[in-house]
């Protein structure tokens, strides 16, 4: 981890860093306490489809697991989003793509997400390195004294699609709060489920139930199909974007009681 | 209400009342904070089928009210419950068939409640008693100095079948939550889906997702039905009476938000 940058906003100090792996550089922001130094629990926040490692909800969260709770929090730009769009014209035409899903799909008419199967394998791929490059973040954390963890996994959707093998293969990661996923209609649903059976960490799994984008079946599927012993569905009203803000409290409250709450956060 | 009896226990006030509604006199408990007088958030908290009034359940929540929120919570007795029971042997026997039915429901085959036509008339006898007590007691808390409330509602399987009529036309609860009920398989469905679209105030919604008395099926239909804005379902696996110990915490919070927490609790 290269630092490049450092700001510092109300007890929080933000250091955007480059990550190399393999040939390539993935930007990152980590967020930590400021002026208390030494092991904290992490939690790593992977951002949805068409955002970036510092999209206001990303950030938001970031802070509050920082002010809240005296932890650290990391987030990556994952393959093909944020710093890291390369073809601006491709990423543009995904994220309309999406938006007039979106807007299709209501009334208990999911729409899906609609890709052919170019963008399907597409995704497979930064699936596939977005579970390398989290690990790689794993195993760079320990220089900057935050090896020992423990760390939690945040993320929904697109953060869902990534973190859900990446945790279920990784035996570092803690607990994780999941969601706005399902088994059915999402692409690659076969590996999803594989994923999800072999599970073990409590999970939190947000899902909305007027979700546009993937039927209420899936999600309760996916719910169904983790292996976790500890593993609680928060199910609320409202479409993809739209958990509602007390969940961000509970999501708190989980990581609080699989992660601790280190002995120099104030109560 | 009248004060039969009061003992204190570590900063909590217990004091066992008899209220008297019509005919019948109801046993309740009145808990609040020692020392401490004035208005104050209220939660009622209502007991499962074949419990009581100060069962673990109900008073483990009721002195966390007090403790960790600084509220007041109240208990009764329901109707041909607790004190109130009058023929000894068919308590023991609907006891005992609960039971039964209980061990005979598992791996996705609910056995239902198992009551004969005479069984739910009597139950249904007891949901309108239960609802016109509970709306007693609400009329007679403001001699007791708690009479703005906020009032909160807090009953899962019995204590839903009663509170849902209950609640839904009640307009001084603010915030209720429910569970281990279900509008497919559950006596009285109709009457119970009614209420559900009658409810206006928030909702946390408790299920379990192995329980061994209702389908998975019947309890997403009841929360389908709820008529809140605000309505959250948490489910987790797991029998009818395994509801993880978390969800204590879960229902402070959603009490917290919904009621306030009193100025003179300490933060």
């Amino acid at each position: 981890m290269e630092f490049v940058e450092e700001t510092r906003d109300r007890g929080v100090v933000e250091r955007r860093f480059d990550l190399a792996v393999g040939e390539e550089i993935v930007p990152g922001i980590l967020w930590s306490p400021e002026g208390r130094d030494g092991l904290r629990p992490t939690v790593l926040v992977g951002h949805g489809g068409t955002q970036h490692k510092r999209t206001p909800n990303v950030l938001g969260l970031a802070r509050r697991y920082v002010r809240h709770l005296g932890y650290a929090a990391v987030a990556l730009d994952a393959p093909d989003h944020g710093d890291r769009v390369t073809d601006r014209e491709a990423a543009e035409a995904a994220r309309r793509n999406l938006e007039r899903r979106m807007a299709e799909g209501h009334d208990g008419r999911p729409a899906g997400l609609g890709l052919d199967q170019a963008q399907l394998a597409a995704m497979a791929d930064r699936q596939a390195k977005g579970v390398a490059e989290w690990r790689a973040l794993l195993d760079a954390l320990p220089a900057e004294g935050l090896g020992a963890g423990p760390f939690g996994y945040w993320g929904v959707s697109m953060g869902t699609a990534i973190g859900l093998p990446f945790v279920a293969s990784e035996p570092r990661i803690t607990a994780a709060v999941l969601g706005l996923a399902g088994l059915r209609g999402l692409p690659g649903s076969g590996a999803l489920e594989a994923a999800a059976r072999r599970l073990t960490v409590p999970v939190l799994f947000l899902f909305q139930w007027d979700d546009e984008l993937m039927t209420r079946e899936s999600g309760l599927a996916l719910f169904d199909a983790f292996g976790s012993r500890e593993k609680t569905m928060h199910v609320n009203p409202g479409r993809h974007v739209q958990i509602p803000l007390f969940e961000r409290d509970a999501a708190e409250q989980f990581f609080a009681r699989h992660l601790g709450v280190p002995a120099d956060q104030p109560v």
